[in-house]
């Protein structure tokens, strides 16, 4: 009954198996290994975009503030929501690597920007000319870190609203394999179709050991991503292992079947905690997260029989006066069994 | 016969059991994994410093950045090797990570940094106060680019000559290991007690997939290096996989014994070589690096029979005028074979 | 009738004068002139703080940025208002300077951050370990950019809510005289009697040609801003022009006196204004900038007579629909002179 | 007798003669005064590039650090000579600016590096791809740090070895002027038509009290040229006063006729060295720095009287054993008077 994070989930097998399926003498360095070659090939395929630069990293912040740092120069804006990871969960590291650009915050429900907040946050922007931080680019979460997910259709009013001023958009999509298969667009269709420059590709939550891909879908940038990513420290000498990784999360569509496994579980979970007594959902359950109030004896009955996960928002304290409901944050990931969510259901039913 | 580099060599199949052996379940994230305990324990006990701070990464140069940004101010100079990989082969990557600092080029034979030249390189730098470059820190490769190694001795004259200006000491030790069994002595007599303040020990050289531990013998800086390490996209979530290629590194001596491996089949390399006529050595072989000339004829036919290296320097075109010798660099690793050395030995002997 | 902005007013003839008077022979460059001496101690007499460090700068930015990177990591965060100068018109110099710090916004009416909101914001900040910008410093502007102004009491209860945390206190004071004449605060009180620890004290706005001071109360950090203010080019070889200028702003309560006049000029307008029908302020009149409503006849009839000042907010367009009022910023300096403001008042009087 | 340096002499006094001049009532700020319009149109005419970008800053630091960050990326190299300015003089302010270039030295007698260590500086430079820092640019000092001038036909074949590698060259002209009428080349000549890309135009040591001009002769990057002198905190509010100084100083061709004024004083100085026993010259004496060893007792005469210069190198001790020479740096100025030169020349006679 682990639901703290996707991110302490374990690696699939099959992950660990291509490790080993690799180990085998002596592999050209730096990205010049031949699983590398498959793999963007792969990706292309996948996302229907023969000529995208394809890249590997192993953290999410670094394929993140990478990606940033190559569309938006020192002197401007990351339009972002408020609750974005790369504004509330990365020390920085969107400042550290742009040079110093600003994030300036944009407001929505649900950790979803609205078209209107966008706009009228950019138009609020570099009106001053000089004296302003100017206009950079956009950055859009998907999942976001509430658990809901951007349609396609929805990304591609962001992104119309970002070019119609001239800005690149970038997807964080640490969860885009969750986004993708609840909202049932093709990648193409949730990325470059719907305006997406630049994405970052995750893995690490879904399966992998630690791998995130950069997909940018207009080469152009790519040498200059390739300094960055050395100059940050990011590229690996031994990138077969990172290749492997990659290349068994996109075989037979891994990927996508572990990210349905999650998403199932989150949705069963999510309809479980509402049929109890007093409980509610603080966000829609999109993807794999679960955002829920139910009673603190539920929270109790949980806990004690060893249930992981956090009360929401972070810092809330478990005991308190009155008989209320308290928000859990359950994140699912590709192992979560239905054993587990029926075991922590019963549990919190008491 | 793969001599190109020790960074392009397979993980030791141990470390590979390892990652699977800790692919149980969750696991907390971040470094707050059991495994990551015991590392620690392990690496205080091997370098006799119970206090200090260890931390882990996934690259070397990663490792090297964010130790100089902790310990050097971004208006001060990093007094390495001119020839040190932090000069070299990081794209810049220190004065990325510490805000821009300058690195300032000590010479000496064999890429080894002389104590007269650190010292006169010292007292020529910041000597007008507020104009200049302040001095910052020293950065001693141990082994060095050209294979050599600094002795116990030789390090603490230099990290002697570092305190007195009041200056700390970096170790890169990316090829730590080979350097230890090269000279004898413990690990703490090659760090703190010579004066070192903080170590890149490496670990992806010498059999892991991608991991180095920055170990900072003092741990008033702990916290910083915790941020700058966030902040630069180097933290893991799921940290566990480090941990257990480092916990399986140093279990049962096998970073040494790897390390004594790569170093003899060097020593083998070099003295085979040497026995070919017209043969010498750019560099004394003193850990698992080999820089020999031998007579063209004899590259042909390593060459021909799929023998992996590079001509030094790196851009040195094989063919040209005359009979005469051109200059290998040849790097051995713990999974060099000696039938790869005597299959060379053979070839290039004619 | 020129109320676009103080930073375009004249320079005091005094201060011209007095240019001309420290321009004999050779003097000591990079601030080692004797004016500074000078300069110094009569800046720490002022404030009563005879152990402060005190350094000229030619830009209130420059000033301001410096200040923020000497007190706050890249790593952290810097608490200002919304709409404070270092937010909104730097161009994110503060970014620049400090590596990557993030401004994180507090709320409050009339530009003015309240304790609530500042509590708040630096509790919301920073609560998950290494994973968040750490918190930083406050910065506080006084005048604000609204023209209001805190007093030193409330100056004191920020402070203590920063100080209560950690963090450090700035004081951006561009409009510092106006702020302290309009309070009647002693410097002392309006400063470091109140917990602010380092000080942009402005000359620029208030009739120099452009000398900022920064004070910092506790010397500790004075060598790291004197190599930040080097290393930023803002260290003058000729130097006593910028002495000279904050010399003769200090002999005979000139820059309290020309503070005074701005402020009484502003308060003549604002009260002018509110007589015209129709017309309202927007926020209270407390130093030299006017935020007033009135109606369009009053502006066609100002801006034919060639009255300068912007409509507020800037991108306000003159014309459009109706009879309402418009929104004026008008701002007095030094110079305004009582017909100034009588003529314009006589103007959209209509 | 002050020939410590040319930054500290006084201003010339129809400078500031001028600075009164526009002392009257409101002028546009930030470079939208009407003098800055004339300045522009002015330094177009001399340097015959109709469109040419032309700002203003105070500092000589600024203007080249603003110069080199605006044509090289972070992870490129700065091509300049082991003494010039930007690598000794200025705390790192380019390594601050450009977000982390490395200067990479090169070699030359007086301070002149030759084409043949700049082409093989070049070369030897990122020559293992995305490991390596890029070639960026070059950067050319003239006036030389030894007081030593490049002429134009100089420049052509160095800048020529830039291009042909596709760097942009940049020339620290902080002593512009006494390279210009030293070599006696047309403005145009010693810049554009012999390649070089961006100027430092210099002004502070040739008689303003700190203004320098930066000069783009394609005008492309100009915006971002703007944003980074914003950002930087080097856009003056008060701009008149940058513009008024350096439009006297073009006016009438007052700058050629300081900077001949200050060699000449130089070139009488060092003969008149020259003719005392045991003196030499250590560099040319091409613009208005002299530096000259002569005996000790001459030095002691001088410096009894009053004189005021540098012993060279900085640390030099002037006491010591024997009575052999030593060596002085002697800086002439607009300001340096023919009687100046004379007494000192009498002082070191003996």
């Amino acid at each position: 009954m682990y639901f703290a994070s996707d991110n302490s989930s374990p690696a699939h097998p099959r992950v660990l198996e291509a490790l080993t399926g690799v180990n085998n003498g002596y592999a050209m360095p730096y990205g010049a290994d031949a699983i590398m070659d498959r793999v963007r090939d792969r990706i292309r395929d996948i996302f229907e975009a023969p000529e995208a630069a394809v890249y590997l990293v192993a953290t999410g912040t670094s394929a993140n503030a990478l990606a940033l740092a190559t569309y938006c120069p020192p002197w401007a804006a990351v339009f972002c929501h408020r609750n974005a990871h790369i504004e509330e969960d990365e020390c920085g590291a969107p400042e550290f690597y742009t040079g110093g650009s600003k994030l300036v915050l944009v407001e929505g429900e649900h950790a979803k920007m609205t078209p209107e907040a966008l706009q009228a946050t950019i138009e609020a922007t570099g009106q001053t000319g000089v004296h302003n931080v100017q206009r950079g680019m956009v950055s859009i979460t998907n999942t976001t870190e509430n658990g809901t997910v951007y349609s396609a259709t929805e990304v591609a009013t962001l992104a119309e609203i970002a070019h119609a001023h001239g800005l690149p958009v970038h997807m964080d999509g640490a969860r885009f394999a969750n986004a993708l298969v609840a909202d049932g667009a093709t990648p193409a269709e949730m990325t470059w179709k719907s305006g997406v420059d630049v994405l970052s590709f995750g893995g690490t939550k879904n399966g992998l050991l630690g791998v995130e891909a950069v997909v940018m879908f207009d080469p152009a940038k790519a040498w200059e991503f390739e300094l960055r990513r050395k100059r940050g420290g990011h590229l690996f000498s031994k990138h077969r292992y990172l290749s492997a990784q990659m290349d068994a999360y996109l075989q037979d569509d891994l990927w996508l079947d572990m990210a349905r496994s999650a998403n199932a579980a989150a949705a069963k979970l999510s309809q479980g905690i509402l049929s109890v007594e007093g409980a509610s959902l603080l966000h829609p359950t999109d993807a794999n997260i679960v955002f829920a109030g139910f009673p603190r004896a539920g929270h109790r009955a949980a806990q004690e029989a060893g249930a992981a996960y956090y009360l929401w928002p972070f810092e809330q304290p478990m005991e308190g006066p009155g008989g209320e409901a308290l928000t859990a944050r359950l994140v699912c990931s590709w192992s979560t069994t239905d054993e587990d969510v029926e075991r922590f259901l019963d549990l919190i039913r008491g």
